[in-house]
């Protein structure tokens, strides 16, 4: 029997340049999204619709989305945190929306001035707007919400399992069909992702569950691999590893996709990436970004060798 | 129930030095030691008996060893690759040899110029005059093989499961009661892992099983993973995950021990190490080395913050 196919998000676009020192033009953000979809990546984050004074890393969204030309079979996803970045992404071609939503006050109110209530509102909010918008001639984006710091607060410290199952049935309740689970300062280990991957399932047994890993304590790929196990099919990572911690300064970022791919494919798992090509990409971005990308197989490259 | 103590055998005075640039002098050498037992480490390969020409960051074995005070509870390991190192392991004071040998021809005979089959004759030498020198005055040393390139050999290739197997289960026919399966070049996958330690424990039920990762491609903390799932109570690592991959230029080496500490703890498994002890530790081994060590708890901290 083959193992499933997994499928692996592309985030390096938006959560690895987001949290790089260089800020990079709309155009060359655009070729990396094409190089990345040219590596295998069906879904990729691709823009944020953040107020550029926060975050000038994302500037010019929708210069990025017109760079891209419609490609079949392939989804950009756009990033929002309130209703304000959910109508501007709306008719600048994003193929789904990801609206991201804090476990905890403490990071919520400091990420985008909203506590979990009125994070939940929000998300209802539109949500609302998508119902009411049923049977215009403007196709709608999908929508996936992920929860952040589901494995521990900058601010808040601990998050417990109850913390994460509640918003999780809320989530799923209110209609979102893929909820993601984002370690987002990588202090999780994979025994605690097991924990909470079975929790959320209970809670949402008909969602899609999507895990998204930070190897700030090279936990990362471990906590893949225990999520993978848990039976999650749908994980995030980042090209080259790009990105960082803004709570933790020197440290990695997301887990690498090329780590991941890697991992997976050697163990017989469809990734539908080219290893290869994501490794020359890990090293075109960090050509890019004026360091090089701290993923492992961009250093040390596959094995066997080709 | 509390999660088992897990053993972190600390290998970085040896294993992670011998692949550093740097060639560190013995005085140096002991001071790592003594600082790594002072963070926790109970047991610690110190030193290794291979001739200086060939490896020059392990020149004065002897040196280190006479440097170290006596450590009731702390056991000092050495490497030998024959009868000759063993010969100048007795005497010097270390606790335990570990006996290294390849369970590929490639690897043994470029390694330490011997193939598989002459490794076993070599082992079976060094046993037997073990086995004569029972009663004798002199105190012999605890005595542990480790099989390196488990999951792969740089000249051979793949390496199958039951080439593993012949030589665990020939390992423990010999009399060998702990015996090491080393990831020598950073392959596996925590699938594999779970494959091999199961076989491996079927072929020598009644040994202890000793796993050795290397994080070559980010790997070697989900093998850690996988292999305390599969019941592993005993692993190596190397402080700040010095070292380096001769096969893999520019890639890290061993799974860093406060890494592991980290994921391990975190879970609360005890180890025993001070997380703070040895993350100061790989701060002082990296100015001595001459660059940061690649560890990932070095450079975020752990948390929860104290």
């Amino acid at each position: 029997m083959s193992p499933r196919p997994i499928q692996i998000v592309e985030v390096g676009p938006r959560d690895g340049l987001q949290n790089e020192k260089a800020v990079l033009d709309p155009a060359t953000r655009a070729e990396l999204v094409l190089k990345l979809e040219a590596a295998g990546a069906r879904r990729i984050e691709a823009v944020s619709f953040v107020h550029p004074r926060l975050v000038p890393q994302m500037a010019g969204a929708e210069d990025v989305m017109a760079a891209l030309p419609a490609a079949p079979g392939r989804s950009r996803i756009g990033l929002v945190l309130n209703g304000k970045g959910y109508d501007r992404a709306l008719g600048t071609g994003v193929d789904e929306v990801n609206v991201s939503l804090s476990v905890t006050d403490g990071f919520g109110l400091r990420n985008q001035g909203l506590a979990v209530r009125d994070q939940v509102a929000m998300l209802s909010e539109i949500l609302a707007r998508r119902h009411n918008s049923d049977g215009a001639d403007t196709p709608v984006p999908a929508l996936s919400a992920t929860l952040s710091c589901v494995w521990g607060c900058p601010f808040d410290g601990e998050v417990s399992v109850a913390q994460v199952t509640d918003l999780v049935g809320e989530l799923a309740a209110l209609g979102v069909v893929e909820i993601g689970l984002a370690d987002t300062i990588g202090v999780g280990d994979p025994w605690s992702v097991t924990r909470k991957i079975e929790a959320a399932r209970a809670a949402a047994p008909d969602a899609t569950l999507r895990l998204h890993f930070h190897d700030t304590r090279n936990t990362g790929v471990a906590n893949a691999f225990a999520a993978v196990e848990a039976g999650v099919d749908v994980l995030d990572a980042s090209v080259g590893g790009i990105g960082g911690c803004p709570f933790a300064p020197g440290a990695t970022g997301n887990v690498a996709t090329e780590d991941l791919v890697y991992m997976l494919e050697r163990a017989g798992y469809a990734t539908g990436y080219d290893l290869d090509a994501l490794i020359a990409t890990a090293r075109w971005i960090g050509d890019r970004i004026g360091r090089p990308t701290p993923s492992a197989l961009s250093r040390a490259g596959g094995w066997p060798k080709a």
